[in-house]
């Protein structure tokens, strides 16, 4: 214990396919010091390990402490990790991540022992310990934007399946007969409730030619492509087209909760992204449409709310996963 | 250890809402002696306990063992069992059974300890001990009979979720615009997938004055109205209607154990009920129709099993529980 507290920092990493975010944390997961830069994606898993460790050493040596005083660092980063052999077999937004045992290649990189996990697992992580799940120990993250993910919290700890692939939320067929996923099937969530779902919708309905208030929403910020905000703005304004669309994606996003609560028995769902800005102009259909869907005991007591943390819930995961993982043990 | 070598036996019990089975069996769970007869299930919980507690008088005496020679009672029984407070909070199959402390009610008739699961989740459990998931300490169980049930085996313990109602596999939405179920909601994949699925496609396919083989299949047994069985035998002799008739409902059974894959990552399905003594006719397109649903790393390597215990997986799983539960340890 005394060696501890001798190491009071934890580095965090959020590795994504746009962004790096590098942090200095406290065990307890407070953020002290903050460095975003652009993954170099495209050069692929080298380059992107001396960024991270670039940025390593310099939010180290900016913060002004010692290798010495650092616990661990702990990474989340998008992908298919497999988290009993420690490689990310594969991420989708990462050019050339093939096979690549991140873990061990940061950690003879920087002498820290380095743990990793998904990003969407990490978050669900930091919104149990720190956020909006906090207390539930069975609770079920969601995040909406582009895409849909997730992370299951089972009894306290991230449910990782025999791999580490638990929590593919966004792949849960809803609709057998909906619109090809890029994943390969038909159907899935993320085709029908995701922010882009949203936005090809309003594509669709738009080339038709009636008009709508999604479009005035558009050219209020200059653009003339429409995006899912828009759609939920011009929704708000009471824009028919808008409204149908938006209903629909809930619908669907309560039929996909209601079948996880079905599987997974959660006490809450936490959702994260984009659309959990939105209120209770979202969150209230969406509770109807999932109490709809989910009749019975299971369906009764669960909670559906935003998430709390926002942008940070997978850097706050990951730091409070380094601790866990190394010094074996909670707050 | 000297003291539960001198208590051998289990009572094992599986409370079906037709039958009750009791049986004496061994710590390893080889079952010697059964005894059933029919559920008065209309008589209430109170009339049950009594077949019950007689029952289990009866078996033990027959056997010629004591009381003091049973280390505990393990019940399966159907019904959402919260776990967390051994009670019965509803059972579909038994009339009156809302609220019922069915492990405490049970004890204090018998004086032995009693461990209480929902029939799937025992059933689950014992595919994974002593069936066709031996060692394989994620697998899901699904048995697909009138109805769909299932349980989850997650690290090689039952995954109960937050009150013991997780794994009802049945009841996750396939289609959003699908049939009505009883549960509720729509598209249910127990509408779907289930023999009653199948028997109902059946008798709207023929209400539409089609010949078929699957009238000739039901005839060869002297009955008029076509079961899920006598449309498999008619697919197997090439019927056309009965082809698509399974084909449908093996697609939408991948697509349900593909999202299943996507949540949960378990290295093996084990597939009991009815349909799983089809064998490869139904096994071979129900791992092709998965595949197509479930494409990456998830799914490889993913195994689609028939289960091995038939009906007795449900006992077997139940007398193992309660050996887990009171002595608290594996073999």
């Amino acid at each position: 214990m005394v060696k501890e507290r001798n190491k009071p920092y934890i580095i965090g990493v959020d590795l994504g396919g746009t962004k790096i975010l590098t942090v200095v944390a406290t065990a307890q997961g407070e953020i002290l010091l903050r460095k975003k830069e652009e993954t170099r994606a495209l050069g692929g898993p080298e380059v992107v390990l001396d960024q991270m460790e670039e940025d390593i050493r310099e939010v180290i040596r900016v913060q002004g402490i010692d290798f010495e005083e650092i616990q661990a660092v702990g990474v989340c980063a998008a992908g298919f990790y497999n988290h009993r052999e420690r490689v990310m077999v594969k991420s989708p937004n990462l050019t050339g991540w093939n096979q690549v045992p991140l873990a061990r290649m940061l950690e003879e990189r920087i002498a820290l022992p380095v743990s990793v996990e998904n990003d969407a697992n990490a978050a669900a992580y930091g919104e149990y310990r720190l956020g909006a799940g906090r207390g539930r120990s069975h609770m079920v993250y969601i995040t909406v934007s582009t895409g849909i993910g997730g992370g299951i919290i089972a009894d306290g700890e991230i449910f990782h399946g025999s791999q580490g692939y638990a929590g593919e939320i966004g792949h849960i067929t809803v609709d057998l007969h909906g619109p090809r996923c890029n994943c390969g099937n038909r159907g899935c969530l993320e085709t029908l409730s995701s922010g882009t779902a949203i936005a090809r919708r309003a594509a669709e309905m738009l080339a038709s030619g009636s008009p709508s208030r999604m479009l005035e929403a558009a050219a209020m910020e200059g653009r003339q492509e429409v995006t899912a905000r828009h759609v939920f703005t011009a929704a708000e304004l009471g824009d028919a087209e808008a409204r149908e669309i938006v209903g629909r994606a809930i619908e669907y996003l309560g039929a996909g909760l209601a079948g996880m609560a079905m599987l997974l028995n959660p006490e809450i769902f936490v959702i994260g992204g984009g659309v959990s800005m939105s209120g209770d102009s979202f969150f209230q259909p969406l509770r109807e449409a999932f109490c709809r869907r989910s009749p019975g005991p299971v369906s009764e007591n669960v909670e559906i709310v935003p998430a709390g943390l926002g942008d940070e819930a997978g850097i706050a995961g990951a730091v409070l996963l380094a601790v866990e993982e190394f010094a074996g043990k909670k707050e």
